[in-house]
């Protein structure tokens, strides 16, 4: 598939890698097509992988990944274009962190409202579905290397595009019956609410590398 | 140990029967001292149970259960004394949830606040400890209705009241190993912050019983 991972960050690049690795033409793009980030890894990203800015890479694109940073998120779905998503799955693995007034961040907006529906609403012609924010990088694209039947969440209005970031997260590593839907796209306000607790958690655990299995009674 | 146990909700009345099973002398504390929940809770509950004011419960106990709703416990432990809770454990159980607004519920303090922390600044004399408050009530006390090895937090800024608060927890049958310690107080917020992800879990696995397991790499 053609994919478009826009964001140059940690989690822009494990998962662009990937992508690659998956077997997957992937475009990153970055807020300037000639960024220190995406050169590097266009570098080692092989024949696959291209680099833009970030409407280029949403235009080549059948579906984009949202890994930009949350308070940046709006401003670059902005530049990649809504033409450029209309009618494209986009996943959105950002939080809305704010870490101006220090230790802990703190959410730029929770709730009643969260980040993935402000971007359902800047990009209605988008099928955005929330996914992976609530593990780190590595365990997104390797979670086998946590132990348990650890989950997953995703959410989003649209059925069919959670069924195909369902099945592309499969590819990752993620059995489909740890995927848990949690509803249309408000339930991101519970995904993105959860991390201050999971700031919590990387502090007790000492390790950013854990997630959460659900028992039921 | 003497308890006293404010709230005569499902989870006052859960978490005060539990503890009379246990062998504690209870006085469970209402804002009426004859209040109907409350005199239906004695009705059933032995002679090691009790029921009076918020003031006259905390009077009588060396530990103090919050399980008031979350909106109403700042003025139900103003009623209750801050000389009455002075230098006792205060086990803050309560999700400051706020239903006026439909459902799903919105929290009335979150993100750079938590009602545990205005609670042990209101009450700076009390030991707050932040638990129980990310499972149902029935879970609570009988941990063993769900499977695998699911966890519980606490938080608070005393170190010994947190330990006391565990081997308390431990008598509920959760076991030390599964009680993790978030630090200060000021982790109340991501407890508290996890339940709009815990509403949609509940509404997505059809039960409120059921619990989270946290795997690290």
């Amino acid at each position: 598939m053609r994919i478009a991972v826009l964001g140059t960050g940690t989690v822009g690049r494990t998962i662009a890698t990937k992508l690659v690795d998956l077997g997957h033409e992937v475009t990153m793009g970055s807020r300037s097509s000639d960024s220190e980030a995406l050169r590097d890894w266009l570098k080692d990203a092989g024949e696959a992988a291209g680099g833009g800015s970030f409407a280029d890479a949403a235009a080549a694109a059948e579906l984009v990944f949202n890994c930009t940073a949350g308070g940046a998120s709006l401003d670059a779905l902005a530049a990649a274009g809504a033409d450029n998503l209309a009618g494209k799955i986009l996943v959105d693995v950002a939080n809305p962190l704010d870490f101006s007034h220090g230790m802990p961040p703190t959410l730029t907006v929770c709730n009643d409202d969260s980040l993935g529906e402000r971007i359902q609403a800047a990009v209605p012609q988008a099928k955005v579905v929330k996914a992976l924010n609530t593990v780190n990088a590595e365990v997104m694209v390797a979670p086998e290397k946590v132990g348990g039947d650890h989950a997953l969440f995703i959410c989003g209005n649209d059925d069919t595009a959670k069924s195909e970031t369902t099945a592309l997260l499969e590819s990752f590593g993620w059995p489909g019956r740890r995927v848990i839907d949690l509803g249309d796209i408000s339930a991101a306000r519970g995904m993105e609410m959860y991390l201050p607790l999971w700031l919590r958690l990387m502090g007790s655990l000492e390790t950013p590398e854990f997630n959460i299995e659900v028992h039921k009674a």
